[in-house]
């Protein structure tokens, strides 16, 4: 019998067959390149806007008007440290160029980042006003909701729009990388998957909301409503003459304001317009455009019925 | 170039715009008033009780019969003393009100807490026993289960239905918010999202389960058996008079003993009832009642077939 | 009003009571047993495992070929370790008997554990070649994807694949519970449920993901691309003479190469063929066998209009 020394005599050999692989495959190492952004760093700026963008829900307890100005300060010098160093990193990487890493290229990016890290800041009372709105709609939107409270601690929705809400400001700031990241964050928390790049109006309710999906290049007003399952896609994606995937056309539906999309409906295509005050009914499956203050609904579908009992001439549902 | 410490110059107003923004949007904050229920907190007192529930299975190897009692004294008193502190504060907040943070309501709210601590306490080893059904519907009810430990290590379902049946002993408890906080958590952890208000019967099994959506007001006999992205909800929310939603109505279905539904089946309506013994197949749509012992199918669909080699008409699917 | 200290009066009586509910149910306890394989650290290998197939993305930053070495042959050191001891209490575990727990059956376990162990570290080098084609499949079909380190570092869908690739390779070797625990976990992370007894080809590539759910007994061929809410699932579950749910026979689809599966699309049975080449579109429910080359969309719905201003005759979707 080997004892447990023995048995790592192996472990060089079959080091050195995993790291001869990086040679091989190079597509999915990052080596000999500048870092890229780190991902613990990214969630934990993100905790950390939450922190001051809902004072007093999550992390710190006794929070009073007259002190929380020490608190958010520290927070907002951690944060701007933090994004200064994701955000250079994610410009660097930008188009997949490693030009930008050489030193008198990378103090111009760090300048870009700077800036970049302070438009954002400026950017967060703007957010916060949006995130009250999204509160209220939730609270408005569900009959289960005991109070305002319980749709900041406990609606995924509104974890998911409020890292929507940050990521596409940085989305619109042309941050590389670090958007989606945050978004898909928020997916594995919450099932809710908004690409960054959608545009979506004031009062956003999602209620439940796994297995949503939102698309790049959707456009949603005002009071938009939506329940789980709902997939705002696309139809079929052109491809160019070399075969590659055609990558920047308008492939997923607008939403006018005030437009209610219930459980598993799904809508698709860049040209699809729901009008403005529709109601889409839950499993409902659309490609095509609604007119304004239009309801949709499945016909109750044709189902088959076996009862041992009932005769089925006798019984209709 | 600007240093590092040049950057931070801008960063004071930055702060200053923030906390000026919680005098304008009140309603996302949490300052001048008497702490919330934390939320690391009750995440971290259901693991305590997963671990008195399961024991054995996931922080603690080599327990034994003799000397469990001391492991599990141990988490008892920790759970105690969190509860207790979580409940206050819980009760405080309750009704939206602030008036019983004054001390002299504290006590009694403290005396309140306490009881139902010791309440909920003594319901543990009740809970148990129904869990310890839960387990075994699930043996019996997937064909690629291997064994019990595969279903307390590893089905999401046992997980959602053991933080629900938690939570619902609170939320029968009368306790605000922290119910919701534990059945959303479980939410996050498993796409299955069971509200604390549902009543459940016995040998309840969920399997894969992401998507499923149980309503407050839903009643479940014993041995229902509900696969992924099933909902339970509602069909419309009626309002009263000022234009606000009524919120103490059924409006989700009962589902009998000894009910399936299969994956994506959407069930809505507070006077929906399944009668027992009945079967929902796959992707049915249901918004009236099905009596006792009935299987209900999709008829299957019309599909549009493109094939550039077989000719439609000799094949059909 | 009692103090703190005499509250805690109560526990030892609360303590028994779960206590003794260990000795009534003792299904859902593990006592008195060889300890089972620890969940947190069936986590931390696989976080591990990520670490040496996509070095320099995660964990480490500034990683080099030239030092790349030190850093990966420490991690194999630490998986080494820890899978001995993981795969020698699952196989101790394995039929559910307690004898091999016996010291001289232990030294047998632990040689099978460790040659195991070396047998799935051999395996990794070709883990990554096959994961690599996932990424590029990955770029290739998704049109929002700028870049292929966004499909590293935020598809949930690599994040399943990856967790089932490695998981699979230990299903192949006999090793119990473990490869279900690890892609449980990814399940919870990421909404999709693979099986690790699936057998998947190269070039796969899942897109949004969640819901999506891959029963056990399911093949499927090269660059096969799903949507979120796809079930490969089964139409119903054999019972044998005595009511026992027959566990071992193909119970899910086949889907060949080059197949792309829309949106919540569902096919169903072990019977089922999906030839190669073909298209299912969004919302298809299928449960016969397709021909190659075959593209089947639902037919366009009978949809409910309403809508008080425009008449329905003049206005169709």
């Amino acid at each position: 019998m080997l004892t447990v020394f023995e048995h790592k005599a192996e472990l060089p050999v079959l080091t050195d067959r995993i790291v001869e692989s990086y040679c091989e495959t190079k597509l999915t190492h990052h080596l000999d390149h500048c870092p890229l952004p780190n991902y613990s760093i990214v969630i934990e700026v993100i905790e950390d806007l939450k922190e001051i963008i809902y004072p007093g829900y999550r992390n710190r307890d006794r929070l009073h008007s007259s002190n929380v100005i020490y608190h958010v300060g520290e927070i907002v010098d951690r944060i701007h440290d933090r994004l200064i160093v994701l955000f250079e990193r994610a410009l660097c990487h930008g188009e997949g160029s490693t030009e930008q890493c050489v030193p008198e290229k990378l103090s111009s990016v760090e300048q870009i980042a700077h800036r970049k890290t302070v438009e954002f800041l400026e950017q967060i009372p703007d957010i916060r006003r949006k995130l009250a709105k999204d509160v209220e709609a939730a609270y408005a939107g569900d009959p289960a909701c005991k109070s305002l409270d319980e749709v900041i601690f406990c609606y995924p929705g509104l974890e998911a729009v409020t890292v929507y809400r940050l990521a596409h400001t940085l989305y619109d700031l042309k941050i590389p990388l670090i958007p989606r990241m945050m978004t898909e964050w928020a997916h594995s928390k919450t099932g809710i998957d908004i690409h960054p790049g959608a545009v979506i109006g004031e009062h956003f309710f999602i209620d439940h909301g796994t297995g949503i999906v939102i698309g790049e290049t959707s456009i949603l007003g005002n009071w938009v409503k939506l329940y789980q399952g709902v997939t705002l896609g696309a139809v079929s994606f052109p491809k160019d003459e070399t075969g590659e995937l055609v990558r920047n056309t308008k492939r997923h539906p607008t939403i006018e304001d005030n437009v209610v999309i219930y459980a598993n409906a799904t809508v698709l295509g860049g040209k699809t317009v729901i009008g403005h005050d529709a109601v889409i009914g839950s499993s409902v499956w659309l490609t095509h455009s609604i007119p304004a203050g239009t309801t949709v609904l499945i016909e109750k579908p044709h189902l088959k019925i076996k009862n041992p009992i009932i005769e089925q001439d006798d019984w209709q549902i």
